[in-house]
């Protein structure tokens, strides 16, 4: 039966599968601008994990998104940074960004708190 | 602390979190040819279970990304679409169409099967 339905292109299933594994995408738009070390990763995903976090990273490298480089300081420094398939997904998140900014309200708090 | 962490646009994290949920940007993807009944759409995702595909259907629903329409015939017709909200994520598959294209082998048996 399935040989008969529909199916996607296989790449773009991969991808997709890939991306929408929960903090991939996020973990990957958080490198964008640099380098960056586990710790502060971690701190700008305030609600992951260090494990669920350490597994992710490790996942990403193993599929060519991310490096990490162990710089023999002591104590050692350890960055993670996007590779060039890494870096190339930033169209897609500027679609998201336009995207939102057309559909989606920002749950901001507009009004200044009290002193 | 937290609040001294750098942090995402809201709305494109409110976007990034609703499309990087398991299945919620393959459903989309799916319906974007047109209306389709439930079980076509179960059978376009042949690793989803009928509870999931529930429970997510309900969910974009919520989010305005798709529509419910129930045709009155006997027996009755149930169909799922894309509001204008959905189909404007089109533009988002489009780049990870060519991102999977340019950096996603596919696993596609190229040789012809034997006769």
């Amino acid at each position: 039966m399935a040989d008969h339905e529909p199916r996607m292109c296989t790449s773009v299933e991969k991808a997709m599968e890939l991306l929408s594994k929960r903090w991939t995408a996020l973990i990957v738009f958080t490198l964008l601008p640099g380098p960056m070390r586990f710790v502060n990763i971690e701190n700008s995903l305030p609600n992951i994990s260090g494990k669920v976090l350490s597994d992710r990273l490790r996942e990403l490298e193993a599929e060519g998104l991310i490096i990490r480089t162990v710089y023999p300081e002591v104590p050692v420094r350890i960055e993670y940074s996007l590779t060039d398939k890494g870096r190339d997904l930033s169209p897609l998140y500027k679609s998201i960004g336009d995207w939102a900014e057309r559909w989606i309200k920002p749950e901001m708090d507009i009004h200044p708190s009290a002193e």
